[in-house]
């Protein structure tokens, strides 16, 4: 999407192998494009966390194979990057799904063919991020306008929790890409961003629609409930880390209490799911395992000093004990319907089913995302 | 309650016609006790937020106009000190009443008794904020010994947000005196504190029960639906700025979404609601109006700089538009008791009619407070 008025992505190949990357820990306060010329400032940006989401880890990473197959073919320099890449984040499904098809792929090939291959192949899975994510636009962008045609020329109120925007997947976002292409189409929208403690995410997400010119107003996580008892909100729109195959969304923290406030109020509530985030594997909501994460998150808090450099204040005492789940569980009875990349169907089991009829059996393997 | 092994009240008299309060804006990582001694040292605690509770600042104010009085004694003094006061925050009913209050007993008095009429008056004023609030208590302990009886034998997990604890309303506190109560009876208790953002107020929440040796553990707001999914809280309590005469609960913004997930998990939900708190001049909690803040509260934020002192940075840049309502409403349906100085009610008319038949009728004055 736009950045400083010229279209981007949240990562872009150099020409010559590298890759530049939005720093996202200097994000909403200054816009820094990193390069990343070899496998070890890949590994450290994804451990470091410049780059976030899980859509762009594994593009990154398969970005990161690429630059270490160029600089040394052998095999074992192929599986000691994979290696390295699949330390930085050692949850992230998404990370070892993209080193494993990568490797897998590379494999059969000459040695001195596979930095090309791992290039192309690296494009490839940015590409295909990308697509998904536009596809989820054009299914999603129809909620708007039918939310456009009740509002009666008044802007359309997006309440939306987290990053699931272009930072987070390449280009278009996936909970943002119906509103992204809404704006391009002119329909006037206005996004409510909760600021999601602790990480503050939403502020990724209020940079995002600032810097493409999308309307919006940051809110404390509490305030949403509020909004929609007054009216405020016409519709929600959120991203997921894992939608079982019934239809259960696991999110971030947070989520379920926001899809509680628009069951309460009639105010529809939405989850953009790419194919990649469906896990046929698991049925029920509550069998997907739960992130804690490090108490430090809650007690510590970065931002810009009054002065104008980059700062970090503690907020709560070191000896205050912290609970910091990173995720929770939607049940789908509070889900109004899900956004994939094959259009629009019910939080459910045959919803899914009539979408993906073909990996509807439970496979546990995750789907196979470059045909 | 407890403060460095002593128990103390955030508001002490110091005998010679001052007072001391704790600096709230330094906690939880300073304990600092301030002297007021001079109307204007009162008007600045109050108006800089040094000191806050609707029940602390309305006993605040009244050693405020002591201390004027007691140094110019002049009717003229009294009813400036009295306007200085209610300028300090203009919105808080409680101060409007409390400085009523004391002037239309002081009025009567010749003028060279009226300072020491004064400070009695301020003394009793925090008496009976104290009475309430251990009246509270008394009756909310049976709602966690009910608890406890059906935890068999762990620890009682109570759900609280924002701070209605002793530091705003002199000791004991409202939706903490139960807690406190529990805990002194020997009950184990342990209690989940919600960050409420923005302005954090769990965090004097958390530095009370940690002087006064409550076991807690802080959480992000976004949290606690996720707890109670997980049947990790026993029950809720919250305090209220005001309660409508038909239950409704007007409380800092957050309440509701807190409120919903206990009903959408079968996990109680009660509301402490002293007497001066209930505002028989409104039935529908719809009619309560919200205050709108300033937006800066959700953009800066305050703590300790990674060397020690105090410090402030920017979470939000300026130009980010920011919506920061402070209160929300939670519908008496979704609300378990209420509990008051004269016992467990339900949440309705019925209910508070039952308690407080002298007031029922629908009187628009505030309660009168000393008898």
């Amino acid at each position: 999407m736009r950045v400083e008025g010229a279209w981007r992505r949240a990562i872009e190949p150099t020409g010559d192998g590298a890759v530049i990357v939005l720093d996202q820990t200097a994000l909403p306060h200054r816009v820094a494009w990193l390069e990343l010329a070899t496998l070890e400032d890949v590994a450290r940006a994804i451990r470091d966390m410049w780059i976030r989401g899980a859509p762009l880890i594994g593009a990154t990473a398969a970005y990161g194979v690429a630059l270490a197959v160029r600089a040394d073919a052998r095999p074992e320099a192929l599986a000691e990057a994979c290696a390295t890449l699949a330390a930085t984040r050692p949850t992230a499904v998404n990370l070892r799904w993209a080193l494993d098809e990568v490797a897998a792929r590379l494999a059969p090939l000459p040695p001195g063919d596979r930095g090309d291959a791992a290039l192309a192949l690296a494009a490839r899975i940015c590409d295909d991020e990308v697509a998904r994510c536009e596809a989820i636009g054009r299914h999603g962008v129809a909620l708007i306008e039918a939310a456009a045609a009740r509002a009666g020329g008044r802007p359309v109120r997006v309440l939306t929790h987290c990053n699931a925007g272009w930072l987070a997947a390449v280009d278009w976002g996936t909970a943002t890409a119906p509103i992204y292409r809404a704006h391009e189409a002119g329909i006037p929208v206005e996004v409510w961003v909760d600021e999601t403690r602790p990480r503050n995410q939403g502020l990724l997400t209020a940079w995002e629609l600032a810097q493409h010119g999308v309307p919006h107003t940051l809110i404390a996580d509490n305030a949403g409930g509020h909004l929609m008892q007054h009216g405020r909100v016409d519709l929600c729109i959120v991203g997921t880390d894992r939608t079982t195959r019934e239809g259960d969304v696991c999110n971030k923290i947070g989520t379920y209490l926001k899809a509680l406030a628009a069951h309460d109020n009639g105010v529809p509530f939405y989850v953009a799911v790419p194919s990649p985030s469906i896990d046929w594997s698991i049925a029920a909501g509550a069998d997907v395992p739960i992130e804690e994460r490090a108490g430090d998150e809650v007690r510590r808090v970065s931002g810009r000093a009054p002065g104008g450099g980059p700062a970090e204040l503690e907020l709560v005492p070191a000896a205050t004990a912290v609970a910091n789940p990173a995720f929770d569980v939607t049940p789908r009875r509070l889900v109004t319907a899900l956004v994939t990349e094959r259009g629009v169907c019910a939080a459910s089991a045959d919803g899914l089913r009539e979408l993906f009829h073909e990996r509807a059996g439970g496979a546990a393997a995750p789907p196979e995302r470059i045909p």
